[in-house]
């Protein structure tokens, strides 16, 4: 699905992501503190693969293709944006916050 | 309830909330450091979707609807106050404190 | 018995208190350091409610009523002191550290 | 014995003493870093009263009315030294590293 | 298959990699700090040897000749880039990330 | 054996030792940085008595009067270096590295 | 072998070693921070003695005279370098990094 030349089989309870969307620092209200700012912002990815022991102790149903959010710095950076490749990045399972899903 | 475009599906023990109101600093009485004045401080929100491990241990009774206290700082913010949307919050379980219910 | 408009059901291990009394540091013998006085203070409280998990796995016989003594800066504050009302606190179980009981 | 006003009933493993000996850092040797010198001080109190799960899981016997030695700043001071009262200290019984026993 | 002069027994976890890329940070879109940057950058290596405990409670098959991923600052130098030979890498195997596998 | 007025009843695994050595600094090869040094310290020390749990776990048999081996800073001073009377220092067992014989 | 005047029984999972090989910083390739390259350069020594429980929970085999890698500034010195004397440094079992033997 995204253009890559490598396949990165995740390790553990390691989650592959695509980012598809990161924001610098939260958008909230009334917080005047930037590191506490930057702290609280989320990125966004589609997910490309996930480890063996990743949810393996929960009921979540993370699934490949889901749109999931994370912190905005977590995980590690597999492969860069650049040359119009997305940004991969390896994400720990608990790191996941949240599912998106449209509205219907 | 809230007027939002998607759906999140919190993940594990993440509670997800409308905040309702912040404070920057704790209103307290002698305190006079302002950092500790800001650990000190608590935000309120409603809660809008819990995760299946959220208060799983636990006897608290924590539904959706229900108005609960949490660190001012605590979670990650999902979408940003702007544009007359409300911020959205994930928190994890433990870092809630009360529920909030008026007195009759 | 305190003044608010709102009852506040603390979650899990949480204990809610009215300050009766806070010091900003010690008033210790020999210590010159101001921080280290400050980490040594203490706060009183009177117990207004206790979470279902408060000393669930321990013999202390803490009622609500009961005088507490926990550190200047424990909890988080849930309202703060002023126009007459008091300031109330959510304190984690195992920062109490002692009842207060007058002498017979 | 010692002259206050209130009973404080420690909880759980807390150990309510009455400062006799405080020394603000170390007499030690050819320690030359005073942060050093104050880590490594302990200080002497009474035993007033013990929380019902001091030193339960040891074979110690620390009574009432022991001299026991705890680091220079362990515990939260619960009343200070002042208008010819003691100090009175709440320790953690881990905090505790030895009792002091005149020689015969 | 290595040119080295020793051979190298990993102890219990420790996975033995030839490093074959260093990124010194992330090339990532939209992230301004640095000190961020390289916390999420990673390396490459081929894995030279496993010790006896490396993935031992996890269904992952790392096998030696795999092409690792790990955080750019992992683990320890065991022989270092000079003089035409590799930099050799001693990394715990829950620092592994993902095996990188060419795309067919 | 030692000259005290007290006697040191140590607690759990406390083990008390009269300071027989003390360097404030590795005497170390290469290295230059005088903080690591000062932390690659040790001391010697003259084992005076054990608290009850001292070594409990272990197969290793310290006994009074060995000469042990611990680092520079470790545990707490119960009486200084004055007076023509040694330092007596309280150690923790898990910082006894090794038991100092002459050989024969 | 080493010509020391004492025997060192190490406590525990402490192994003693000489060093035979220390780096003050990594030799690698494009890391340009020093600290960096300080954590990650490594010593090499060789094994005079074993702690009882050193190494008894896992399959490795290492014995004493074995030549071992551990990270620069893992243990505590015990003898340091001068007069002739090698340095004599006791390191905790889960430093060891991995054994290094020469290729036949």
């Amino acid at each position: 699905m995204t253009n890559l030349e490598y396949e990165y089989v995740p390790i553990a309870d390691t989650v592959i992501v695509e980012v598809t969307r990161s924001e610098t620092k939260s958008q909230g209200g009334i917080i005047l503190d930037v590191t506490v700012r930057e702290q609280m912002a989320k990125s966004e990815g589609k997910v490309l693969s996930l480890g063996k022991d990743a949810f393996c102790d929960s009921e979540d149903n993370v699934k490949v293709g889901d749109i999931v959010l994370f912190p905005r710095y977590a995980g590690k950076e597999i492969e860069g944006f650049h040359n119009g490749k997305p940004e991969i990045r390896a994400v720990n399972d608990i790191d996941i916050i949240a599912i998106k899903v449209p509205k219907q």
